[in-house]
């Protein structure tokens, strides 16, 4: 998916954020600013969105020698998932449908996501009882369902801290022996790596990799090896938010996109609409 | 008050909304706004967000050759305003404290501003409805109707098309003869010009001037000298919206600004919360 002109005031709005984050001399913030205004300025919109707001974050992250501006957001809500975690899954466990309370949590978690909605409060509790109760097609459900029990290999690419805990119900609902988890290779906004993978306790449950970028979505052609190998082996890939939407949305692969849409860009380019939980099945047949 | 960062996303939506109203021409789109990026990039900060705000939809106009991309929009908000105005007169007529519905509803127009909320769609008659029931200082508003009263001659400084209707109920209840009302010299987003208060029908109830300006607030040394003899004759200013308290915030003028406080900016400048409804008090001592 290629920027939109909406996009332009977004990357403000995140480097605004990041910005704010990373440091709190004024002057400096001013200067990053004015160097990311030039940047946009100057760049090719002839690319995804991801690409571009990974270069808003990379500024921010050099210009400040600031590495992790999102690092005490992620432990918070890293924290704030885990303290849920025992309730949620007993909801799971008794549920009469556990896999779509699974997949509904696991789209919970994606509102967890600084990139889309910056300087937005995010109320987990509050957006999990939402997510429990919102419209989801069923028929779509159904044949979601049906790929990962299809499916040999999956790979899993998680989105953001603490939404990677979320991801936990459905992973264990799916099966975890032929699920890869790939997180980001090095902190980019709330990005989940492999420490917040291991936070989530994934780690000895599925093999968890980093896809060797830290791109806030998947670009193939940026990722390592390692991971394109597993890539490659993977008959069914689920990717969650829409940093990866915007990354994969024209590959030639069997993709499930499991996301809540967050904008009005996402949503035109998907056909849906702001705010929806969506399934969206991408090379799919079953 | 000067520009804050986080004015910086907002004139991109403001660039964004009016690039799209005033072309259809994707490419000249997207030249118009890397030339706006530019023009940030290169701009003093250290000026009002008006100021600002205005070279942005100046760069617009120009470089579309569309003199008034909110014509549509203004025509559209001025019928609309007008066909609700009999009903509330009646209210008005019937309330038992009129001067505060009059208020209230002069504040209840000033929502009608595509500046502070680009983008967003604007539900008139709701806004009216919660605008009559949000609360209102009332020490203040006392004082403010003390004020007025007291008062010799009255410059009441109007904001956007549309808007001016929902001031007639306030300039009625003041006293029409001590009142000029002033508005822009030309098409400014959506900001009320000649052609406006004519016709919100204000021509024949108060003398109607233009402040020689086109700049979405009030910059006096940018103002002709008919508006500076009028705004120094005047005993009180009256000021709506957000625009104009960004401008005179700091002059020496008994002013009394009465707006909804529609950023976060504003709201921390004023001391305010976001989305109050705000009777703000410079200078004024009665």
């Amino acid at each position: 998916m290629r920027v939109y002109l909406e996009c332009i005031p977004c990357f403000l709005r995140q480097a605004l954020q990041a910005v704010c984050l990373a440091t709190k001399d004024k002057a400096m913030q001013e200067k990053i600013m004015r160097e990311i205004l030039q940047m946009l300025h100057e760049i090719s919109w002839n690319t995804s969105p991801p690409e571009i707001g990974w270069r808003v974050h990379h500024m921010v992250k050099e210009m400040t020698n600031n590495a992790d501006p999102y690092a005490d957001l992620k432990r918070r809500f890293n924290e704030l998932a885990l303290a849920l975690y025992p309730t949620l899954e007993e909801k799971v466990l008794h549920a009469s449908n556990p896999f779509e309370i699974a997949v509904r949590l696991s789209l919970a978690g994606n509102m967890i996501d600084f990139g889309a909605r910056p300087g937005e409060t995010i109320n987990v509790e509050e957006e999990i009882e939402k997510t429990l109760q919102e419209p989801l097609d069923k028929k779509t459900l159904e044949k979601f369902k049906k790929a990962v029990e299809q499916a040999k290999n999956i790979l899993f690419l998680g989105d953001n801290a603490g939404e990677v805990v979320f991801d936990k119900f459905l992973i264990k609902q799916i099966g975890t022996e032929k699920i890869t988890y790939a997180v980001k290779a090095k902190p980019i906004i709330n990005d989940a790596t492999l420490e917040d993978a291991k936070i989530a306790g994934l780690n000895g449950i599925v093999e968890v990799i980093d896809n060797g970028s830290d791109i806030p979505g998947t670009i193939l052609e940026k990722c390592s090896e390692n991971f394109i190998d597993a890539y490659k082996k993977a008959d069914l890939v689920i990717a969650k938010g829409q940093g990866n939407y915007e990354t994969l949305n024209d590959v030639d692969k069997p993709i499930a996109f499991l996301l809540k849409v967050k904008c009005r860009v996402v949503a035109q380019n998907m056909g849906r609409k702001e705010g929806e939980l969506a399934i969206h099945l991408q090379n799919v047949y079953c």
